[in-house]
This record gives C-alpha cells, sequence and structure tokens, in this order.
C-alpha cells in the first residue's frame, strides 16, 4: 500500500477552514465511538495471523467508517488513506490520511496514549494534523503554522523545548520491539545510551508529549504514513523537526526521527546513521 | 536502608478505618500538591549522581513532608518509612510506607503514570493500600479483602481477568533498562517472548491495570518497598498474586512479579526461574 504522492496541490484559507472544521466535527463522532469501547471488554481480532499480536478492534472499523464517510460527504474529490484499506485517491487532490485509534495496543490495555489521528495531505506536505484523546479530554491541532492543544482549560499554544544536546535530553519511543531491522536496533540502542532518558510506551501521544515541551525527541521504525502525518505539523509547527532517518520527508511513514529544534535533529540524525 | 520485619502486630477495625480516613485525606493534600508541580517548568534535582539518572522533584519532597507529619500527627506511635529517609520504626507498632510520587520519569514527562503510594503494614502484612493518580482523578484503594476503583464515576470494585496461559496474556513493565543484573536480564527477555503482548511505560500504573483487568501481569526488578507495597492489596484484593521472583513475600521490594490469578502466577515464575 503505498501513499500518493504528486506536486502540492493549492490550499486556499477557506477549504482549509473547512477542513478544520470537519476534522473537529469528525474527532467528536470518533471519541464517542471509541470511549464507549476503550476499558469496556471488547473482541480483539488479530489482523496480522499468529505471528505478530496486531489487534484491531470493532472501535478501529466503526471509527474508520465513520470518518470516511463524513469525508466523502463533504469533501466528495479528496481521496482517502486509511489503515483499513479500499483507500482513494482522485487525480491530483487532497488526500485525508487517518488512523482511526493510533496506538490500538495502548488501547486493549487501558492506557490512555492512545489518540484518534487525521491528517490533511497536499500531495507532498500535511497542511492540517489532529490528534484527540478522548479519555484525557485532549486535542491537538496543527494548521497555518501554529499548533495547539485544546482541553477543559482552554486552548493553549504549544512550543517545543530548547535542549541542545542529547546527553540532557528525554527520547520516548513506543517500544524498543519496533526495530525489527537488526541495524535500526544497533542505531537505535546507541542513541538510547547517549540520552539523558529514555522511556517507552508513547504511542502517538509521546508527540505530544514533545509538542508540549515534556520531552525533546522521538525515535521510532515501520510507521504507517497514517502513524505519522497528522503528527508531523503538530511537532513541527510547534518548533520541532519530523523527518525519516535519512533527514528526508516523514510523509510515507518508515523510519521516524522527530526532535524539539533544529540543531537536536541534526545531532540526533548524525548519530543514528554513524 | 532495610525495611524491619517483625511479627504481625494487631489491625483492630476502628484503627483501620481511621488509616483509610487518614491515607484518604493525605492523598487529597498530596494531589493538591503535585498536581501544581505536575505539566510546569520545575528544577530537577539528580539525586544519585551523573551515573544515574534518578530525578527527585520538589513536588516528591513536598508530598513525603506533608504525609509524614500527618501520620505523625494522628498516629505517634506508628512508623514511617518514605523515599527521602529518615525513617522511624517505634518498636513493633504499624509503618506507613510510602512513595511521595512514584513514577518521577513519568512525572517529569508529562506522562500520566505516576502516583501517590501510601501503605500501611503490620510488620508482615500490607494492610492498606493506595494509589492516588490526579490527574486522571482516579483512586485505587485496598483493604479488608476488597480492592476499589474511586473515580467520577463513583466506586467499581475491582477484579482481575481469569487469563491460565501466558501465551494469551499481557504483561506490563516500566522498562527493559530496570534489570540491571545479567540473570535477571535474560530471564525476563524469555517470559517477554512468551507473553502475547509486552508493554513498557506502564510505572505504578501497570499495577493498576493489573487490579482493573486489563492487562495480566507485571514484571519488573530494583523496586523498594515503597515503590510496591500500596500495590500488594490492590491487586491480590482483586483476585492477583504479587511476589518476588522467588515466590516469598513482596513487601520488601527487590525483583517483582504480579500475575492476575494464581495459575498464571505459577507459570510465570516457573518460567522465570527456569
Amino acid at each position: 500500500m503505498q501513499l500518493p504522492r504528486f506536486a502540492p496541490v493549492d490550499t486556499p484559507d477557506s477549504l482549509l477552514v473547512d477542513a478544520v472544521s470537519l476534522a473537529n466535527e469528525m474527532a467528536d463522532a470518533a471519541a464517542e465511538i471509541s470511549l464507549s469501547y476503550f476499558r469496556k471488554p471488547m473482541d480483539v481480532q488479530n489482523k496480522a495471523g499468529d505471528n505478530l499480536f496486531d489487534p484491531v478492534t470493532l472501535a478501529d472499523k466503526k471509527v474508520e467508517q465513520l470518518i470516511r464517510s463524513s469525508v466523502a460527504a463533504r469533501f466528495p474529490a479528496h481521496g482517502f488513506y486509511g489503515e483499513e484499506g479500499d483507500n482513494t485517491n482522485h487525480g491530483q487532490n487532497h488526500i485525508w490520511v487517518v488512523d482511526p485509534i493510533d496506538g490500538t495496543r495502548a488501547f486493549i490495555t487501558g492506557m490512555p496514549a492512545w489518540g484518534t489521528l487525521i491528517a490533511l495531505f497536499d500531495g507532498e506536505q500535511v497542511v492540517l494534523g489532529l490528534l484527540d484523546q478522548p479519555f484525557l479530554q485532549e486535542r491537538f491541532i496543527a494548521y497555518g503554522g501554529v499548533s495547539s492543544l485544546h482541553n477543559k482549560q482552554g486552548v493553549q499554544k504549544l512550543s517545543t523545548r530548547t535542549t541542545k544536546d542529547m546527553s540532557t535530553a528525554i527520547m520516548h519511543c513506543t517500544t524498543p520491539d519496533m526495530f525489527t531491522d537488526p541495524k535500526q536496533l544497533i542505531s537505535f540502542n546507541r542513541v538510547a545510551q547517549e540520552f539523558a532518558m529514555t522511556r517507552y510506551g508513547g504511542d502517538c501521544y509521546g508527540y505530544a508529549l514533545l509538542a508540549m515541551g515534556f520531552i525533546d525527541a522521538v525515535v521510532e521504525a515501520d510507521l504507517q504514513p497514517y502513524d505519522i502525518q497528522a503528527l508531523i505539523p503538530i511537532v513541527t509547527s510547534a518548533g520541532g523537526v519530523v523527518t525519516n532517518w535519512q533527514g528526508d520527508s516523514a510523509v510515507a511513514g518508515g523510519a521516524i526521527v522527530a526532535s524539539a529544534n533544529p540543531a537536536l535533529h541534526e545531532q540526533l540524525l548524525r548519530r543514528l546513521n554513524q
């Protein structure tokens, strides 16, 4: 499953305003579904067979269905790229890139580190990113160069840390088990030892902690486009940098590194590729 | 720093009622302090020197001070055993075993997996355990053989899962970095591979997930008495088992294994010690 890439299409302000409004509506409706399944008994399907435990919950499917049909109704010319396949790309137009419940392992273990991820992709860049964590009642939205947290206290503009050196920085990673390529694991272990602290179990929420300025970096591998796209503007519009391990665009997923600022990112890329 | 052990002293119902009431009051007051520091800029001191990053926040110290003085005022004959030292044991009497903020790494990275842990130890067993997670507004309390969750929805009696085999079970562990003894790391890696899923980053909240029935086991090492005591009755009164890796009492800390039920615990102990 390959994400279509093309020259960026124009995103007029009016379209962006409509897209933000739709993304918020979809996140509201998604939250109702996901919270009705979170911390309740549920059927967990094993999508990937016996060897790899990759649960997909019913909530996951219902939320994707909801978002897919909402996009089709409001923006019939737009494409859709989600976790459940059946993706569409109506020519050279915007594509909604969606992970209905990112962090399904966190979800089924009752840990509020999962989130609904909604991105709007212009063919080259993500022009709108949304991460919703309804159990914590936190919504992260980024567009037009601003990244903000919406919660019960109101709206707060986010900015990343100024930490310049890995030796005083905190890194997050969902699990060390995600580095199935031995070369990647060696690189990860090398940089993990150079950080002042490495924490696991963040899932998509690790990127939120980075955007809020509580940690300094996220290092991961094996991500799909829908795992990372929404998080890119949330981190970068707060001052951070998100690329793949080669320093190229992160929109296609793969091995990803996100940092609080360009200086730290440069150091981290250098050490990852040493 | 050795936890005093002695023959269990009598815990009359009237003492237990007073102790539960005090524990709740202390947790309320502790929450006010800890939330005033959580997700705020703070000074992090490096307690353990340059090699080991073991942050102690100002909140940690203030909460312990509060709990220590509350215990001294209400139960002057009782002992106190906390993270900050200066422990007391007034002869053969109850000891309060307290971690003001367990999971300081989660705390300083903005992740709501930390908690205030309060235990009342009778010399042999823990007769009262409390875990408070004020950001999630969740309080877990266990005494008199009942483990319950108190939150905005009310009070809910907890019970663990019936999963009988590791191959279909989910295990939690704060971080694989906690196994500094190579023999322990080998044992941990062996059992981690046999679980259907291993998750990291739980801190004390992993035991809460176990008591709530969302995961099946916690495997850890290098715990202090105050890291585990409050969690023992929260898990065991919900149907689980908590011991050290040798199958003996967990009250002194060390390498700890907690399981959803006796059958799973037996299997897990056998595989850990193989």
